[in-house]
């Protein structure tokens, strides 16, 4: 693959006017679009016109005239859209670990309620089972509900799982797209591999939600969460969001139960009462500001459909997503060769829309060389390793706002950061705060 | 008191300057101040930088650059500044509702604790104590906690409060402004009622932070939470505060546990490890936006600091706020004599920053009349009765951006609906949805 074929891509591709949605930086080439998303270009005007007009005109009165009290439902079923669930079934607020909390807590309620109803019931089923590299915030807030309602949490690697998997699970919670190694699961096998042991699933897709097809009702998952922030586009800690199937929705609670999840909220009563539906997983008020630049953002991605033939915006996006991760790693292969080992799995259906490499002599170069590149304007980032894991070097790829010549650039600016030995410099090797 | 008095009284007003930070709508007298503050001028060109530069151009980068990762605690420390909290003390995050939901976590573990510690220890402790007449979210969530930790919720009048306090309190809850009535408790004498039979004190400043003058360390307060986007100015939604005392704060933990609260988040650690002091009570990615405009909200507060002769926002903003809300009372009875009754504490000291009326004959116009202030430009809101209280006409009282020819006028508008029975049309009297 040359220059002129990724320029001949770009050429091809339908999808290249979707980048015009974006202020993209000059000089800056993105793949950290996992981490936080780019700006979409309508948000500075609509933010604007929220502030000016509708907080600094409107006032209270935008709570009725500007819709501001419909917009986690109004900015759900966008989302619905783009993970396989239907209108109605899902609510944008609170942050990612948050919206855990309350789907984890009404799962392990479901959990309990069956082993009081059934005589003689499964009383082993106490194991909330996950995988040990899962994302941290995940496993924090398992532990707490875990401790706290009597379940006990059991962290495994991925290859473990299908045998851990027994009638002691009561419920199996999985991040989609593993954070760090890119690695997918089959949403719909892992779910019913799950329900055949009688557990229930709950998913993170943090790294899925405008990244690759979900089909949450067709996998006949039971609860899911995610994230706005990275593959949506809704800007720094944009408002997460919470789905729960339909056969669950009305049946449990969740224990954050604040007004906004309320069956009636303006009536002001002294005892709680859920409303129907997911509308009972919100809690308090929700930031207005965050939520509406979190609108543009799902807009962006959902611009995409107009270009799908009728298929939705995440199976256009997925062919582009691929063929993008695809051109990454055969470039990296072939120009710095025996330099990197790929993380990240080969296999199309075991990938999701980053490229994770490792450094093949197992030195300690990684974080250093993502500092370099991100001198350089490649901004990509770093993901420290541990007992299982070597550090890895982290490469999102969002089909809407990048090109495969920006491939080619990226891959370019990898071999002149090795090649020259850039990376050991000094300034290169310095911890920041966050990483 | 005529008009040429209250022109007189503005004129006299040294925080009268003050005003000029905001941007009011012409043509309205804002009394919902409590609902939603006004929008300071600073915030439109804040915003834009944050979105076009921080977001736009640093893109992840800015979590470092822009110094993201701290607003909670930066803000918090501003907070802390106008409830007598001390530096460090006070995170900006979430929402009220699940703020209180994390400290009321905390303070039953507390008692949990004690009771398995003492030998012969207090198991009659099993009561969270609050008034009936409390805001519904804090009740719901008291309820949910209570339910699942083995506790009950007793709900009295106020008038009953000192008497329900008994030795079978662990934590009294209470508002420190009523949201309805605009009472106010003494916080410390109620504070060293409850320490004396052994109860935790939690309490909900949602109507006092930037309202009136708060003492939590002073007044040896347990735990605190607030709002901000009511007199703090922040926006539609802004991210609430919670407050711990020193003496609780590393001791126990609250289950939200997500990786903002870890005491070391971007080591990405499979174990949760509690932050050391109150930013244990963060959990998920705040949203960005949403908290700089709180600070701008809250920089506005902060500036009554300049006129005060050193005795901070809080001191000079409540002679104010009560100048302006005896005015208004007097107002009323002077020029609608015998038409409403006064619900807010005539007592200074029982006083929040909002006057609440009902309608003396007990007839149905409250939120008609409401209404049709609105109509003219005079935003107050209604609060509907319930068996214990009245329908309830409810006005806010802003020191900063509010004058004494504003009460003239509101006054006015009141006096005009009220004669000519403007309030009986019928576009007065539709529902809206939220009120």
């Amino acid at each position: 693959m040359t220059l002129d074929d990724c320029r001949r891509l770009d050429a091809q591709d339908t999808l290249a006017p979707l980048r015009n949605q974006f202020i993209l930086p000059e000089g800056v080439i993105y793949l950290d679009g996992n981490s936080l998303g780019v700006l979409p270009k309508a948000v500075p005007e609509r933010i604007a016109a929220v502030i000016a007009q509708e907080w600094g005109e409107g006032l209270i009165r935008s709570w009725n005239s500007a819709g501001w009290f419909d917009l986690p439902q109004r900015l759900g079923d966008k989302v619905a859209r783009l993970i396989g669930a239907s209108p109605g079934e899902v609510v944008c607020t609170d942050s990612t670990s948050i919206n855990l909390y309350k789907v984890l807590f009404a799962a392990l309620s479901q959990v309990l309620q069956a082993r009081e109803a059934a005589t003689g019931g499964n009383d082993k089923r106490r194991v909330v089972l996950s995988e040990r590299s899962n994302f941290p915030t995940d496993l924090y807030i398992a532990e707490s509900l875990c401790r706290e309602r009597g379940f006990s949490l059991r962290l495994v690697d991925v290859s473990e799982l299908s045998t851990a998997l027994t009638d002691e699970v009561a419920v199996l919670m999985l991040t989609h797209v593993n954070y760090r190694t890119g690695a997918m699961h089959d949403m719909e096998a892992v779910t019913t591999a799950a329900h055949a042991v009688g557990a229930l699933t709950v998913w993170d897709l943090a790294h899925s939600a405008g990244a690759v097809p979900v089909a949450l009702n067709d996998s006949n998952a039971d609860y899911a969460i995610g994230c706005g922030y990275k593959y949506l586009n809704g800007g720094p800690g944009a408002p997460a969001f919470v789905w729960v199937h339909a056969r669950h929705a009305s049946q449990f609670q969740q224990p954050l139960s604040g007004w906004w999840g309320h069956a009636a909220p303006f009536e002001f009563t002294p005892h709680y009462r859920p409303a129907a539906g997911v509308a009972r997983y919100l809690c308090g008020t929700q930031p207005i500001i965050a939520l509406v630049a979190l609108e543009c953002g799902l807009d962006t991605v959902l611009a995409a459909d107009s270009f799908s033939g009728g298929l939705g915006s995440m199976a256009v996006l997925r062919r582009k997503s691929l063929a993008l991760t695809d051109a990454f790693i055969a470039l990296v292969e072939a120009r710095c060769p025996g330099r990197f080992s790929l993380i990240t799995p080969r296999d199309h259906l075991l990938r999701g829309s980053q490229v994770c490499l490792a450094l093949s002599d197992g030195g300690p170069g990684a974080y250093a060389i993502v500092q370099a590149l991100i001198a350089r304007g490649v901004i990509g980032d770093f993901r420290a390793g541990d007992s299982q894991m070597p550090d890895i070097l982290r490469f999102g790829f969002t089909p809407l706002y990048l090109g495969f010549e920006d491939v080619w650039n990226a891959v370019e600016h990898i071999v002149q950061v090795v090649e020259r030995e850039e990376w050991k410099r000094p300034e290169f090797n310095q911890k920041l705060a966050v990483t």
